[in-house]
């Protein structure tokens, strides 16, 4: 196990109608004049929206409203919502909704007390300052609610980049897994495509002696794996909405990922399939995930046989462990088609023409020198051959 | 699942010489005048005191020293710490140790800034303030370095009673896995035997749908499972230290027992043993849960079998539950007896003699009226019944 710091110090408030303390905890962590962020939609015909605000005016906090994040969200917004805090003495950035809404806040929460360009914490600064953030979480998939990261689409080139910093971890997050019901299957087992990539990305490691983590990310899988078709069969079921929830947490807040190398070669790929193509993170990561997993599994067979016994049930073939490794992978792939999950670029939406051009953004954009690092290091031709497996 | 909050806001500074950082992250989080709390004999002997005093002094930080607490810290220690610390204006209180020590520096921390007498926290008030507490951990064990807890043993009656509370976490707690290299193999089966019984109380739970914490639980368990063996063999086993000490932080943090009833019918039973005898809490427990869950397995059969096809690898009899969950107990004694802990009365150096007054302590000291609760409810009877197991 690698040296390592673990600090999470987010309060999380979990359970149903557990967003009527709004008012309390901005208030408990210091917030005096609240943006509330959102995307629109379903927050607003839920009644969520007005339900905050009144707990927000019961606690006598003022607040300004912007809505209008998008899935993938963008960097325009991003600006909009710095002047808008930056005009009228924000203190505290009040996010409502699902990932991209957390992310969205979380930048403008940053932004506001840099003097340079947002930007440049997507170009690799970490962040050592923002305005306190809070979240009520409305789709358990992204984790941003316990993380200390963010991922904003560029408008400038349509390129989506990640930044991080322990400033931008949540003071709190309201999850209230009821607030989930109201979701389409497709969003829901998008979510789920995403709570397993974060792990699957932490369990792709090449430090040896990982027992305790390796055991929380499978322990945060077959949870995932149980309770995943529960919640596509029957979408009001709260227990398994409930489960879902917590792990989806745990599965990003790192707590499982502490002391390893980590992998990201997967989430980075797909990021240029959604940046593109709009396309939902998690459908990008279903169709991405089984061929990057095929393409590396040689790196590490016997990594790949562990969870394809602990977590998918195959048997170990002793004799030949890499039969039990890609029946692992298969596994996984038939999982993710069985809860609505798309399979190939063209249930994607993705094209194969656009392949040179989706190896040059990722292998190229943003500072990179032709080719991108995790598990294994991928150069353009790796890129290449794993976006045509995906075909 | 039922409703919960969590707040687990500790940074956590893990690996190798970790301890070089004690004098920053004591500034970090505001101490300027600290007491340095320890026991005595091995953390002087080692260098590691001197080595915590020189990272002070290089942050030019004042401290005063308080050794000489032993396992089942006592509360005569306690009130001469809350002495100590507002004769010199203390701010920050360090514990370098184990559990112990941390329980004690806690208890000094909260009594400090409360008018009354500390005492009352262990008697069930809630600690809402105390001095900020960091620690240095010499034993994986009690996990009191990530918890709100701590338990101290008053010697007016030689009994043990918890406390609690957010403002005893520890703002800091520094884990270094060589630090426990040097334990001896009997007080590291102490430890093994504390985070396993930290684990299994919360698995006894009378909560339903409670997969994902299930999950988790199961997870730290299996690492114990795995590690502990591998540390008794060869206890300079770094990395099976490394994964233990984090396993023991994770299992008593609460992140795996949120959102569910818990037991810790066996750390009551167990906590009259030591204080009595002032034996090892570990050694006591290890002498305890086989009993206890042998006498309460039929309140819930299934939940034993479970943990026994998951963590000791029992095939499941199907037709006959009952034999696989008693198969699941008796995997866990022999695991224990194998790690070298104590299996009855006898080797505990606890007399048979004692039960009435074991039981009457139990059941009716602190304002208890003839029972304890936890995943059943046992009256004098039932826990005479389970003290007589045990002999």
């Amino acid at each position: 196990m690698e040296n390592f710091t673990f600090y999470s110090p987010t309060f999380f408030a979990f359970g149903k109608d557990a967003e009527k303390d709004t008012g309390k905890l901005v208030r408990r962590f210091g917030g005096t004049k609240v943006l509330i962020h959102y995307g629109g939609g379903s927050v607003v015909r839920s009644g969520l929206l007005d339900r905050v605000k009144a707990s927000l005016e019961q606690e006598e906090i003022p607040y300004i409203e912007l809505g209008g994040v998008k899935p993938n969200p963008r960097s325009g917004l991003v600006y909009e919502g710095i002047d808008l805090c930056r005009a009228n003495g924000v203190d505290f950035v009040l996010a409502v909704g699902g990932g991209s809404t957390i992310d969205s806040a979380k930048a403008i929460a940053a932004g506001v007390v840099y003097d340079g360009d947002f930007w440049d914490f997507y170009s690799g600064k970490y962040i050592e300052e923002a305005l306190p953030v809070g979240t009520i979480l409305t789709i358990a998939a992204a984790g941003s609610e316990g993380s200390p990261d963010s991922v904003i689409t560029n408008e400038n080139g349509m390129f989506k980049r990640g930044a991080t910093g322990d400033a931008i971890r949540p003071k709190f997050s309201i999850l209230n897994p009821a607030l989930t019901q109201t979701l389409p299957p497709y969003q829901t087992a998008c979510g789920i495509t995403d709570i397993m990539a974060h792990l699957y990305e932490r369990y792709l490691t090449n430090t040896p002696e990982v027992e305790v983590t390796d055991r929380l990310i499978e322990a945060l899988l077959l949870t995932m794996v149980h309770e995943g078709p529960r919640v596509i069969e029957d979408p009001n079921n709260y227990e398994a909405r409930a489960n879902i929830m917590w792990a989806g947490m745990m599965a990003h807040n790192n707590s499982c990922g502490v002391g390893r190398s980590q992998d990201w070669n997967s989430h980075n790929i797909e990021h240029e399939l959604s940046a593109l193509y709009d396309c939902a993170h998690g459908a990008g990561l279903a169709v991405t995930m089984p061929a990057v997993f095929t393409y590396v599994m040689q790196h590490d067979v016997m990594r790949f046989a562990q969870i394809a016994v602990r977590l998918w049930g195959c048997q170990m073939d002793f004799a030949h462990p890499e039969v039990t490794a890609k029946a692992g992978i298969e596994a996984f792939r038939r999982f993710l088609i069985s809860i609505g999950m798309p399979k190939n670029f063209e249930e994607l939406g993705a094209k194969e023409e656009d392949i040179p051009k989706l190896v040059k953004t990722l292998c190229y954009g943003d500072g990179r020198t032709g080719s991108i690092s995790g598990f294994v290091t991928l150069n353009e031709e790796d890129c290449a051959n794993i976006y045509k497996m995906m075909v």
